[in-house]
């Protein structure tokens, strides 16, 4: 009932189809595909004999695979290949002794690990990259939806001018767009075979050697790139980075979410579900559980991160420690982004918005959050510095005597006399008071549309 | 054959011992275990019925419990004990409807959480312990042994004076005393039971509270702490920076031998086993394969713990994601610390050591390490400054013209004068000038026993 | 009027004392102290002529160095002690030349650093100490002061059952309390000497090498360690984990206020101060400047912590690239955590509690954060479940109605039956639900008190 | 002498270039560059009088600005665009009071500080392309130089294979030349304008706020985003994830350096340079300085790009703590990766090949790491599997006998039956056996000129 390792955690912060691609199983599957390939390519180009492809092919399936002498056996020789290779061979050898003897020609441990994981990685992107289409598009409905719903825009954690919730899913639609960028130019750069022999120099396969590392980055639709970069990881770190930036805008959004959703604001509220949240005993309280998955990630991701960045300083031709501590930071990391991606995937588009809430809440300071609004008027008729003043004296007194900001401007006689109460009225109505909240809106989707047609 | 979550690698830079006290099993069961202990609690007070606990107590483990539903139910909640209390009351349930009722009274997720790690991280705490304390007894025979071997001091990764063998493992033996003695703070602090109910006050079992308390502390032989600490994770933060620090000594420790075992150096080796590092084709290869898993760890042990000093961060009575960043972090932590510890336990008593080498590697530059000794006692004769100068003009001239040191300064005139040939021979013997190598061995063997007396 | 060097915003997460002890000047003078404490012990044993004692020890002060040309030699040397010693050397020579030539005898570059930087360490931590001191007095007052002043206890930020502000306080305190234990056993381990020499053996000091540093570290009045730790720095790591565990703590704080102080919770408030956080046109605004310059602090901490951790893995005697980390590292974060904790020590003592806005906040639920004292006062009579089931109906229908708890409660039959409407009233008062808090706020306050016995 | 703030360290890992644009001088004129830019666009579009501007503009120059009295303001208010608007009002109302009242119209402090660190990172990141470019035409000239110098490749920190001096060149040069194609997207995507007002939405400046921002931009000579980013910080974080990534090159860089420097391998070093790295009583010793400081920087980057990431999720429309963080993580990030940068661009031109060595090193082993190339050949005629047997007894022999590769095989019957003496000889020669070597060079060249063409 209990595997003897993993987390029961994977699901909280997580995701199933990325754990899937991540498993032990496919992590394995993805090394058997490198195998099978390059056994493929290698009988393509004479390297070893064709009647050896058939029964290694065959034989590279994971189902053939003992888990648990794949762990010890990594324990000893130091990486999953060595005793993997080793186990393949005997499968391969009990069908056929003669092509047992072709199994993993020419290449190293390395070159099956890292294509390997470049596999599972365009795998995993594919499936960021269809989350990261349907959160814009979820983000692109919310904005044009409450373009124009005001809210109190807030700073330092304090109430500060109004804006619209339009205009807070459009910051967080830019962020995604930009994300979408990067993620293509991700793609070009990291998804690329690894195939270098024991060195680096493919020597033991001599003349063949870029022939068949061209049929193998084919058979595998991967890109050859100019030379192997068994220590130069910055394709790993420029995957890893462009994950922990994802996973900082997504902590971003789940920290506005769960300020907003807090019971004194009550603004917003992660869609319900059954046990999802909520409390028997307590009805008021919706807990933020996917933004605290999210915030999790957020919290995690920088310093997966950075562990891979600090493994970036290899060791001439092969890593005594860099390259090994990818190994479990990288799927980490990506389990933990495909988590918060899928959590505000799912949030966004079905969020409880309560604009009762979001209307009351930009009447806590009984009109304060105003003032600039009403001086820049008064500003235009009396002088810059003039209506300052006022609006300053009236604010305070609003404070010291818990009157409305409009009861103490209206009482005053030269706002009367330049403002009449309809026009100050209008002045302190919060959805007049937005500026370029709707432009911002309506740019932040062009670009998210823009970035849809360049793909 | 592969479990549906978990990592392959858990062996390469794990120990088995210690991923049983992490395993999904023992973490569910250390879970049940403060359930068990809570129900003998509670009733002993009389706030449950003495006739519930039997049937509790029983239930109480882990292979009533599914993992997958388990899993699932913890994603929808957001932690794992959500789930567990659901399942643990349907098997109690299923035998004993009234029983059921009283399952998991009064305490709040986060005390069952908290309290069940508290309880893996004593488990892991004495594994950790009688393995630094059999790495000490290691270092101690081996720093007593090679307490007057000569080697090469290198700084800057080139040649400078010579030191004893002996000295390096007197280095990493005192560091790994003064871990010990942390070990011991450590847990006194950190092993202290979570008690306090849903927002820490325990207010659910009103008069009953303390008792209860005390007697769940007594219970599990946990300390009891002056209040519930669900958003102070100082405690948990020490327990990782105590993990960190330790890995940061081991990966010094397997960098020198890494380095030492380099072909071209051929100092030491880690000691051979079947399939472990060595190479048909390459028998002068002998890979640093355990050294490889401890610098794999001490890459990524500081950023572990700093996901778990940046969770430190935590909202009001219950936290938002920091919390929960040390739900995967602290195990792993744990895990390869406890990897790193077993690896450079196992490799230091039976290191195989080259004294052939290490005293050709003394010789590599002609005697120039040894000038300053010649310095030193030519300067009681003719000043410090004019040794100074003559030595520098003889290493130069060494350097240039490939005679060794000892012949330019036996073929000196002033040289001859104040040194006999033996006199200089004898200078210029690196097992002479080695200071306090053997002292400072004596003074941190000492100090390791002084440790050992103590506790 | 610009330094070419330096930062202007080292007020902002600082504090002028700790500015003062890690600045250019004092790390200067204190790597000075170390060579004019040699030039002492040096003498003292016979190992440096008498008459040059007071020529070097006069030198030995900051106005004599040229910071200029001590940068640019750094870079060149690759440490500030090669060119410092050369600057040291010149002046002494420009009075006697004689004297010059026993400057920095037989020390090697790290020990005068490294004893440079414990002696700033001490005079560091002397300032945290006092902080400490302060914050832990000001927060047992404060605890004392609203021992019994309620306030809602908030999970996943949502309201959950009330609690004290009293109890907030000490939480807070008792996690000062345990670090200030922590304090002390770090002093003990890390205020040590560093005197190895070239290659950690002391050879150059030939017979004299045990007594000159033992004089030394009298003369510093720092504890002699058993041997040198040039390539150990678990001491250092501990000092920064330390520093690491005490920000995170203080961010916690910070991160509370700052929560409380939201313009729509409004609980308590930084006190004001001239140009701190308010707005002339804004003036219900309120900045929490202070706490977000903490939560700045608690921003770097982790990732300043794990960069010296992640430096311990050094190479044999002398370190490349890993102790040089420190350099920078270890003061910023050390101004970090005394600027938090100056923040946190000022913020606390004065900080402005809104008891009304405290009581407000609790009614913000129409009551239901008490149905849970209702439900077991209830169950009582009529039994757990039943009393449950008719809470659990009442909370829902006054969610759904908008009417109180206790209008709801009141108008059911069944808890009319058992509970007058003066006993419902009192069950739903907060202040009657806060369980352990009081005995909580006793006991951290005891704790506070014990540890500063013992000290 | 002494600043009050400031690290004398800052030429050891830095480069007295990336000082200047990150000095506390050129910050605060970024800042005063932005307002002066604001005054111009403002007016220019009637926001502000056209008599106010000259004034404003004169006025910012940071010769005005008390840095003392700044830093001071700045820890109040909590960010240095406060009390620099304040100073900077002060001195245009000391020439034109009417003037000062329209400085810093319509912006927020965000919006200064941002877009002062925008034009900072352009003029810093013009001054990482030309390093960058300088140090691929390096790494191009000394990969074709030793396209064909053999040298023996390293895994495990052990004896390989031979590869090239050139292909090691040619590994270093590819990922330069991938972090040039990285630096032109960065550029696109974070040299922008943060231009937003108190809540991002530009409120304060009515119908002219889209032309007052695009003429802004323009002045600027800044891309105009599609809106304000003030807590949406990934173009920060991608800035800092490519510094990070730079510098992760750069340190695998110079571990490779360091290594081969060492006395036992003495293969490369260093330039020489006075003062640098040289000692005079050990005349052998080369340290590697330039190295050092850049492991430095590679030890501390990652962790700097984590603080930043970490800093993502901010607040609403204002962080607490996430935006702070990056202000002084930004600037040392980036200066250890100047400084890293010119350390290596200033090495590898100039460094001191020994070729001697190089080919001596090729001998340590006797030959056996030539076994793979006598197995192949030989195999071709008796079969892979014989081959093999034959060269592994072969190995073995030489390791325990000490007799050379060579002459084991030569004396073997089946060698000489099937190999001449001449071709044996030729086999067991390091540069007949380097593979692709010299294809790879050309490739990562290839690339290199590509990537040039394209800017």
């Amino acid at each position: 009932m209990f595997s003897s390792t993993g987390r029961l955690t994977d699901l909280i912060c997580g995701n199933a189809a990325a754990n899937e691609i991540w498993s032990p199983r496919a992590t394995v599957q993805a090394m058997l595909d490198v195998e099978a390939a390059l056994a493929r390519a290698s009988a393509e180009h004479g390297v070893i004999p064709a009647s050896a492809v058939q029964r290694i092919v065959d034989a590279c399936n994971a189902d053939n695979i003992d888990a648990e002498a794949l762990m010890t056996g990594a324990a000893a020789g130091g990486n999953l290949a060595i005793p993997l290779v080793k186990q393949l061979t005997a499968v391969v050898k009990s069908k056929d002794a003669e092509a047992a003897k072709y199994v993993h020609w020419g290449a190293t441990s390395q070159d099956i690990i890292d294509t390997g994981v470049v596999l599972q990685l365009r795998a995993f992107l594919d499936l960021i990259d269809a989350d990261l289409r349907a959160l814009s598009d979820a983000l692109v409905d919310q904005a044009q939806a409450h373009k124009t719903t005001p809210m109190i825009g807030r700073t330092w954690l304090q109430q500060a001018l109004p804006i619209t919730l339009g205009l807070k899913f459009a910051q967080w639609l830019d962020a995604v767009t930009r994300h979408r960028a990067r993620l293509v130019e991700l793609r070009d750069r990291a998804l690329v075979l690894q195939f270098g022999g024991a060195a680096g120099t493919l020597a033991s396969l001599r003349d063949k050697a870029r022939p068949v590392a061209q049929a193998l980055a084919d058979d595998l639709k991967l890109q050859l790139p100019a030379l192997p970069w068994h220590t130069q990881r910055d394709r790993i770190a420029e995957a890893a980075s462009f994950l922990g930036m994802l996973t900082g805008t997504l902590g971003k959004i789940a920290r506005d979410i769960s300020l907003m959703m807090q019971t004194e604001l009550g603004e917003v509220a992660e869609p319900a579900a059954a046990g999802k949240g909520g409390s028997s005993t307590m009805p008021h309280k919706r807990n933020p559980v996917g933004c605290a998955a999210v915030l999790t990630a957020a919290t995690r991701a920088p310093n997966l991160v950075a562990t891979i960045f600090a493994g970036m300083v290899q060791e001439h031709e092969r890593a005594l420690g860099g390259w090994q501590a990818e190994w479990e930071a990288l799927p980490d990391l990506a389990r933990l982004t495909a988590g918060a991606l899928s959590n505000i995937a799912g949030i966004v588009p079905s969020m409880e918005v309560n604009v009762e809430r979001l209307a009351r809440n930009l009447d806590v300071t009984n009109g304060l959050i105003l003032g600039e609004a009403v001086m820049l008027a008064l500003g235009d008729a009396i002088g810059r510095l003039d209506a300052h003043k006022l609006v300053e004296g009236a604010s305070k007194a609003s404070v010291a005597n818990g009157a409305s900001l409009f009861d103490e401007l209206a009482a005053n006689e030269t706002v009367a006399r330049h403002l009449s109460r309809d026009q100050l009225k209008s002045l302190l109505d919060p959805a007049n008071y937005v500026g370029q909240a709707q432009a911002f809106v309506d740019a932040a989707i062009a670009n998210a549309h823009s970035n849809k047609q360049e793909q």
